[in-house]
C-alpha cells in the first residue's frame, strides 16, 4: 500500500511534509509517494538519512495556493501537487491520499477526481475532536454549509464506522448537536434529522448540547458543515486564549512564575491532550477513495499522524464498508 | 425606578435572589420589587440587616419549573412570580424585569407581556461573552433557532445599540458569524445577511470566524439563535474541561502541587475573567421593555450585575432607542 502525499501543501511544506512522510517510513514502515517539486523534496532528503525507506517522488510542476479559489485552481493546475496526488490513487497507483494544503481544494480535487459513493449525497469532513474523556468525531467539519437532515443521517453513519474502524471504538455512541436536548428542541433541521437518527439502527443518544461537545459524552457529533466548522475553530481560539491568559497570570508575580516552573509537566501534558498533531488529519469521508485533509499548521510529527490514519482507514476498507451500509436492505427502506 | 425580580427563579432560588437583590439595594441604593411567595422571601429578608434599603414583597401562589412547557406554562400560571414580575413592567409598576428562572418561560412571558418593538420581528437574547480584551455581545444567543437575513441584521442593530449604551463602547465593531472571511462564504442565511449588513450603516467589520470569537476582534458578534447558543454553552463546556484538566494536571505530582499553590492568585484572576458572574445577564432585546434573562446558577453576584445591568439600560433608554432606529428614514429605506 502507497499512500500520496501532497508535498507542497500547508503552511510548512514542503520541508515538515518530507520530514512527516520520512517519520512514518521509519515508524510505521509506510510506503510514501512525495508528490510536488523534485528539486525541493530532493533537497530535503538528501539531508536525512533515507536508506532503505519506501519513499518515492513524483516531480510536478504546479502549486496550488492557500488563497486560490478551491475549483477554479483544481481545475486549471492539472500538473499540481494536488491534483496529482489524487489522481495516484483514482489510476490505484496509491492507495490513500493526503493534503495539508488549500482546504477547499483538496475537497474539490478528491470530489472531482475520486468521486462519491453510490448513495452518499454529501461527502462530510470527519474531525478528530480532543475531549476531556479521549476523542471523538465530529462531522461535517466544513464541507458544506447548508445540509439537510438525510446529509445529516448520512454523516452519522460514516462517522460511526470511521469512529469504529479507526479510532477502534465499539458501538459508537451518536449525538446530534442541537440545542436543548429534548427531540423537538432545536432548529428544523435538526428536529426532522433526529427523527431520522432515531430510526436509524444506530447507537444514538439524542440531542447533545454546545456544553457536552467537550466532555466525550458521545463518540460521533453530528452537524452541518457550518456549525462543524464554528465549533472546530472556537475550540481551538478559545484554548488558545485560555493558555495565553494562564501564561500573562503566571508571569505576572514571582511566586506564580515559580509556581508555573514547578508545574511546567503539568503544562505539557494537558497541551499533548489538546494537540491536534496527535490525530493528524480528517478524513473527507464518502468518497471512492480515502484522501485525508491535515490542519494547515502540520508539521512532521502531524503528517506522521495523518499517514497513520490514512494507513489504517485502507486497511478496515473504510470505502468499501461505507458503500455496503448505503446499499443494504436496512439503508434502502 | 424599581426593578422587578422573580425571586423564585433560578437553580439557587429564593435564597440567593433574595441575597443579590439585597446587595444591588445596599451597593447600588436599587429599588427592588422582589416577586415572589412572601414567607419564604421574608424568612431570608429576616436573617439580613436590611433596614432602610428600598426593597419590596409581591406574594405569588406560583412558580413556573425550570421543566415546564415554556408558553403553556405561562399561559396557565398567570399568578407565577415570572408571569407577575413582568406584568409590573407592563403596568408601569416596574421599569425591568429579571428571572433567572426557565429561559424559555422568561422569554416567552416577556414577549406575551410586554410585546414586540414595531419593525423587530424578532426579539433576541443579547448574551455578554468574556473575551480575551474584555466583553463582547453575542446574539442571538438562543431565542430564535431558525432566522432570516433581515433578523440577523436586526439583531446587529440592537447588539449595536446596547454595547454602546451599556457596555460603553463607542461605535462598536459588528461581526458577522461565519465559515470564512471573504463575503461570498458561509452559508446561504450568512451570504445574504452580509449583504444587508454592509449596507446597514453600523460598524461593521464583516464575517467572523469561530477562532475569533474570544479573542476581542470585535464588540457584537450576530449569528442565528441556533449557532449563538452552542457558542455560548461550547465555550463554557470547554473552559470547564481545560481548567479540570489543569486541576488534574496540577494534583499529579507534588512540584506541580507546589507550583500550583505558588500561582493560586493568578488562577483566581483567570477564573475571574471568564466568570459570567461579573456580567449577571442578557437582556432580550427588541421588547417594549427591558427584561434580563440571567444563567440558572446565578448566585447573589450575579443578580447584584443582572439589576445593576438591567438599571442600566433604563437610564440610557435602551427601548426608545431601538425604537427610533427601526423608525428612522434610514431604517425604513
Amino acid at each position: 500500500m502507497k499512500i500520496a502525499i501532497d508535498a507542497m501543501g500547508g503552511d510548512y511544506a514542503p520541508e515538515e511534509v518530507v520530514k512527516g512522510a520520512i517519520l512514518a517510513c521509519r515508524e510505521l514502515d509506510a510506503s510514501v509517494i512525495l508528490v510536488g517539486d523534485e528539486n525541493l523534496i530532493s533537497a530535503i532528503l538528501d539531508k536525512q538519512s533515507i536508506s532503505g525507506l519506501k519513499l518515492e517522488i513524483c516531480h510536478t510542476t504546479e502549486v496550488i495556493g492557500m488563497d486560490e479559489h478551491p475549483a477554479v485552481a483544481v481545475k486549471k493546475k492539472k500538473d499540481s501537487s494536488l491534483v496529482v496526488a489524487n489522481r495516484l490513487v483514482k489510476e490505484g497507483k496509491a492507495s490513500a491520499v493526503i493534503s495539508a494544503g488549500n482546504t477547499g481544494a483538496a475537497m474539490s480535487a478528491s470530489l472531482l477526481t475520486l468521486g462519491r459513493i453510490k448513495g452518499i449525497n454529501r461527502p462530510a469532513i470527519a474531525s478528530p475532536m480532543p475531549t476531556a474523556a479521549g476523542v471523538s468525531v465530529l462531522l461535517d467539519a466544513g464541507a458544506n454549509a447548508d445540509c439537510d437532515p438525510e446529509n445529516l443521517a448520512q454523516f452519522a453513519l460514516m462517522g460511526s464506522i470511521y469512529a469504529e474502524k479507526v479510532f477502534g471504538i465499539r458501538n459508537p455512541r451518536v449525538g446530534l448537536l442541537s440545542i436543548g436536548e429534548e427531540e423537538t428542541k432545536g432548529n428544523k433541521l435538526t428536529v426532522a434529522a433526529h427523527q431520522l437518527l432515531k430510526n436509524s439502527g444506530l447507537n444514538f443518544i439524542g440531542n447533545i448540547e454546545g456544553r457536552h461537545v467537550h466532555n466525550g459524552e458521545c463518540d460521533v457529533i453530528v452537524c452541518d458543515g457550518f456549525v462543524g466548522n464554528i465549533v472546530l475553530k472556537l475550540s481551538e481560539g478559545l484554548a488558545g486564549v485560555l493558555i495565553g491568559q494562564i501564561k500573562t497570570a503566571f508571569t505576572q508575580n514571582p511566586l506564580a512564575l515559580a509556581g508555573a516552573f514547578l508545574a511546567k509537566n503539568a503544562f505539557t501534558s494537558i497541551k499533548r491532550k489538546m494537540d491536534y498533531t496527535e490525530y493528524g488529519g480528517a478524513p473527507l469521508l464518502g468518497l471512492n477513495g480515502i484522501s485525508m485533509i491535515s490542519h494547515g499548521r502540520s508539521n512532521a510529527k502531524a503528517i506522521k499522524n495523518a499517514i497513520k490514519a490514512a494507513i489504517k482507514a485502507v486497511n478496515e476498507d473504510i470505502v468499501t464498508t461505507i458503500a455496503s451500509a448505503q446499499t443494504s436492505p436496512e439503508a434502502a427502506d
